[in-house]
């Protein structure tokens, strides 16, 4: 049933001429690379008109950093986690993306952070929300998966466990960017509640999925959430099975786009879960969930997405995302618009 | 491949002697009857020789309690949603339950409560994480379902959401229960950290799962976490697709046992995907997700599921569990250990 919907919708949207291979960016292997990696750094409304060639440049030149710093280790034998980890790290400390050093600005005036991590050969994961000192959260994800019982911690209490893990905390004020202050400043005076970034301003999160070449599978996602939030809101990038996922049985997950939407559809749960009960192919599985499900309920966003066979799979229904990739023996891909 | 490997587990289940269904507890329908419901107060290692008579009838009397005010509502045709909260708040209500007046004390002596509900129809869902001082979580869970954009919110930020919509705030001192107290005391003198409730004293989360006369599904989950908690740990109820799911697609699941490990497998939604992308029946598809999916990580719990025919399924891989169930025409069955 499920395949036979999957191929219909893959039918029509090739006959209306909106190949969802070609809205986002597909690389299928026939033999399994050694390794494989791929990087995002949002989706939203990104268009050419409304990016410089010079700050084009930079996104470009800042994801083949994170890009690279990644494939370094997968190449070099390292664990898909430290690939994901090295590459969300370089994305985290720049103020180009809406994670770490250029996290939004919520309702308050502060800065509450989001990651998360997971490791598909045991499944094991961890994540953070709502952290406001913490200069690096997906390493502070990494460390409530590797060194305490827990999947998820927030707030202080999550920042009293990295005291005792011995993170540095820094001042609220190192994630104060003009950009974003001024973006917070536009909603307020819009009351238009809480922005979603990349709408207003066409940035977002942050992630990265691994295979490595003892094929294992690892996704990390990190974000700085939503212009103007309020009330404590948990967006999908802290929930495991939301925007993001890895199981070595089938992929690794990681999303962007309107949270609300990824936490209902299960987004990245459901890209895994419909190779694993369906069959299906990464592609076809990450159109569906994307174009169909999600889309159906009227969210907006994407996912980069590598499965164990090392294919790649990056579909948005949304004008941009900034995305790259990489296999093992392979050019580096880096694209923001659909092409 | 997921239905050989199903059908392989049934088969050798009944071979040792542990059928999965006579250790929880299913009821499935030739035809669809007018309405389905079912409630749990709780998984772990709950044995008679610890159950006196008189509180084994008081759990008994409390469970019928809240299933015949659910049942009561799916019998005029009032919808699964109101059905799932009616019961969820008598059971909040009740000390004898981890979940509301019942929440078990954290380490800093608090009570730390989370809530959330799924409308298979919409796929719409709220859910409150870390609240101290809302009475019936599951109240508050619903209204950001009904009148916020959001899905989740954490902490004060959840209060000052409640506040504004009218929710009475409680004394701390609401929470305060000798029994829960004492476990508190016992879990700082043995130093065992968190302390999983069910496993300390056999008793936890509490939730609902309908399915109303127009055909559509619904589940609720509430729970006071686990004693001892410590760094705002954060565990599967509050969670849309781990300790809570519904899909009119497919099914409605709410569970309850050791969350992280609920997280790690997305067992709430896994059962419905398994339902929707393998094509198994609810009770295959809920024994494969409790007993292997979870169960082969090492976690330990058991979930009430109803499927969009009426079709019930209560398995657990712990010692009992409190649960109830009801289908139109039939009588009531109320139990909690493995029989």
């Amino acid at each position: 049933m499920l395949r036979s919907l999957t191929f219909a919708f893959v039918l029509c949207a090739g006959l209306l001429g909106v190949s969802p291979t070609l809205s986002g960016t597909a690389m299928a292997n026939d033999t399994r690379p050694d390794y494989a990696f791929a990087i995002h750094g949002g989706a939203g409304t990104i268009e050419r008109a409304y990016l410089t060639e010079k700050l084009e440049a930079e996104y470009r030149e800042k994801l083949l950093e994170a890009l690279t710093a990644g494939q370094t280790i997968l190449a070099d034998g390292g664990s898909g986690i430290d690939a994901v980890i090295a590459a969300i790290v370089i994305l985290e400390d720049s103020p180009l993306f809406n994670a770490g050093k250029g996290a939004v600005f919520t309702n308050a005036g502060k800065n509450e952070l989001d990651a998360s991590i997971m490791d598909g050969r045991t499944l094991n994961s961890g994540a953070v929300a709502g952290v406001t000192r913490i200069k690096n959260p997906i390493l502070l994800a990494r460390t409530v998966m590797d060194q305490s019982e827990h999947v998820m911690m927030q707030g202080k209490g999550a920042e009293k466990f990295a005291r005792r893990h011995g993170f540095r905390m820094v001042s609220s004020r190192y994630f104060y960017t003009e950009r974003r202050w001024l973006q917070l400043q536009y909603a307020l005076e819009q009351k238009t509640g809480a922005l979603q970034d990349h709408d207003a301003e066409k940035f977002g999160t942050v992630g990265a999925v691994a295979l490595d070449k003892a094929g294992n599978l690892a996704a990390g996602t990190s974000t700085g959430g939503r212009t103007n939030k309020l009330y404590g809101r948990v967006g999908d990038s802290p929930i495991i099975g939301a925007g993001n996922y890895a199981s070595n049985a089938s992929c690794a997950v990681s999303g962007t786009g309107h949270g609300e939407y990824f936490i209902r559809a299960t987004v990245a749960r459901d890209v895994c879960a419909m190779m694993e009960y369906a069959g299906v192919s990464l592609e076809d599985a990450a159109n569906t969930v994307v174009f169909k499900r999600m889309g159906d309920l009227g969210g907006t966003g994407g996912v980069i997405a590598v499965d164990k066979d090392g294919n790649i799979a990056m579909p948005f229904n949304t004008a941009g995302m900034y995305r790259a990739a990489v296999t093992a023996g392979g050019d580096p891909v880096i694209a923001i618009f659909q092409e």
